[in-house]
């Protein structure tokens, strides 16, 4: 028979940085080499604490169902350090659990989104925002990145111009992926004011807000008046080395976060029960974990931004937060003569194994777009294999 | 400000079983004795060795993400224990896990409806059908269920008259939630003939297919010309008393599950890593566990049944297949006088604590319905309670 597909099928997208692993694998196959600088997971070990706990959370048979919201232990203590790190005051009922981060954006859009609604989102940014809003019909504003002195800003002019539009959400990922971008204070407050101004409803995709490395992390939802049109996507996948657990949750205001819950129902009933109590020691027990993985990303940051701008042509910021680095490669890329991103990123794996995405993996260029940037992750490996593919991705680029 | 509620959430559904629960729970806080025969959840703990390997496999760091479609590993064995128990041919790429059997409803209807599409559903049935159909911009063709001399049957003059109506799509659950129905051959033989003819495609709800008490169970999946036009919702829940742990798998065409995979993608990346290599072990190793189980369910199922039916007026099949039972109580609320079925629930509930269901958390009743049912499950209450339980109920309505 003919198998339907559903039209709305023609409007999903995808993470094409799943190639780019496929490809790599391919290669490591045949023999060669990998500098894996493509991935976004991390080789990093959850901290013992929390296996520990969920280990003796299934012992003591916590394998049934739990609440669809999660256990309630956890929305408190989810509530409290999310409250704690952003100056708010939340409760449980501010709190729904999910299995991943990346579940409140579905949710997000599916709860706060009419077919038609226009939205606001980065691109450069995760490719799953863009797929999100056009698969459940809504009508995507991309708004870019610009570099300035100290890294790269909001093209807060694009920003306008959705309002303008008549954008009612906005999506907005501080501590970004894949630039790496931290708000100044005042390109933050800028924000926040448009959003109060045009009742703009926000998810603040918050999944690097504890990847910082100095100063304290700000969320737009401490500022005033956006507490209430703000839902926070929260994880547990980075700062506790946990991407494969799959546990995250949607933070807002309660009668939102109810909705999505009413999702879950449908979905999935309810995230796995066991490791919530994983989490939960994760949240209460000592930060010896999360401040060794910091440590760890810390010291793979500063010698691959080091190396990187040590390449004749190529400048990279240094972010205060992430584990990405997007250098501009428009000079290294004019001197080997590749007009192509997606030619060079093809030609450095198959000249050297190092592995990267580019600036394609993350949405269709915007008009005007003259520089070209990849982006290299550092989660998933090693200082030692950091400086040997970058001595080969620099001999190549010389 | 006016948080944004779309449109789209004034159509999904819940399982107002969880009302149920909840009521229990209050009663039980203050200080009455509860017989819980309303959770759909067990009381049986996941077989050890499905336990020892997802611990192992933990703490070997399967900690960061896996494929999207699953572990390569598990998909194949999946392909292979679904086949064996069906007769069909498959392999990995017929397999997407995901994060439980309920996920399976949720992204089958996505892929496979276009809004203004009609699908069969069954009613009283698993109340996330209609849920998931309507949310998603469906037309719901709800089809019933009549009692015969040796259980309940399809209504097939309603699923008839969905074909003419110009239904789609069929939603089918063999081993059925709430009535325990299995198809007699000849029935089943009938629904793939009218899905052949009609170009039907089925979502075949199997989450019971293992949790059978008496002969091999059957999939309409391998009548002929049926495999390709059914995807079978496949759980690990049941069988391995993994409720809580959520996994499970959507099997079914090739190019259509990597459709599913594609919304896995966007909804939460892949199912959690480490806890694939526990149902792997239990897939691959000794049927010990799952025999225990069925066991334990089956002594359940033979005491309560029997007592069920020692309550003058009442009548109940005894299902060869899955935790439920779905009791006529017709004659008995006559005699207390009591019209309404949640009323009398109500009733039983305060008189008695015992705690279960009834047809109205399962689909709105069907015009014509003059017969009166509860659901009870047994997967959660030992025999004690059982017993227990049961002498006050029959006290109660004698």
């Amino acid at each position: 028979m003919n198998i339907p597909i559903a039209e709305r099928m023609n409007r999903i997208g995808t993470e094409t940085a799943f190639a780019v692993s496929l490809e790599a694998a391919e290669m490591a196959q045949q023999g060669v080499k990998i500098y894996p600088f493509h991935l976004g997971d991390m080789n990093i070990i959850t901290p013992s604490n929390v296996m520990e706990a969920a280990i003796e959370a299934m012992k003591k048979g916590k394998t049934g169902y739990c609440p669809t919201a999660g256990i309630p232990e956890l929305r408190t203590a989810v509530a409290k350090a999310v409250g704690a790190a952003r100056g708010l005051e939340l409760g449980a009922d501010n709190v729904s659990i999910q299995p991943g981060g990346k579940p409140t954006i579905g949710k997000f859009i599916m709860v706060a989104m009419n077919p038609g609604d226009k939205v606001l989102y980065p691109n450069p940014g995760y490719p799953i925002y863009e797929s999100q809003i056009e698969f459940h019909g809504g009508v995507g504003l991309p708004y870019g990145y610009k570099e300035s002195r100290d890294g790269f800003v909001l093209d807060m002019e694009a920003i306008h111009k959705g309002v303008k539009a008549g954008a009612k959400i906005l999506i907005y990922n501080n501590y970004q992926n894949p630039t790496g971008a931290s708000s100044p204070k005042e390109e933050m407050k800028e924000l926040a004011s448009l959003a109060v101004k045009h009742d703009l409803f926000v998810l603040a995709d918050e999944a690097y807000f504890e990847i910082r490395y100095s100063g304290a992390p700000v969320s737009i939802a401490s500022l005033p008046g956006m507490a209430e049109r703000t839902v926070i996507l929260y994880t547990f996948s980075k700062r506790f080395a946990m991407t494969g657990w799959r546990l995250g949750a949607a933070v807002g205001p309660a009668k939102f976060i109810d909705y999505i819950s009413k999702i879950n129902v449908n979905d999935e009933s309810c995230s796995n029960h066991f490791i919530q109590y994983g989490a939960l020691a994760g949240l209460q027990g000592s930060s010896e974990g999360p401040n060794r993985i910091l440590a760890i990303l810390k010291e793979r940051r500063d010698v691959l931004v080091d190396l990187l701008n040590a390449i004749p042509g190529l400048r990279c910021f240094k972010p205060e937060a992430t584990f990405y680095v997007f250098p501009n490669v428009t000079v290294p890329m004019d001197r080997k003569g590749v007009k192509d991103v997606e030619e060079f990123r093809k030609l450095c794996l198959r000249e050297t194994g190092v592995s990267f995405c580019t600036r394609r993996h993350f949405g269709r260029p915007l008009p005007g777009e003259t520089q070209q940037y990849l982006r290299f992750a550092y989660s998933g490996i090693d200082v030692p294999l950091i400086k040997e593919g970058m001595k080969k991705l620099t001999d190549f680029l010389r």
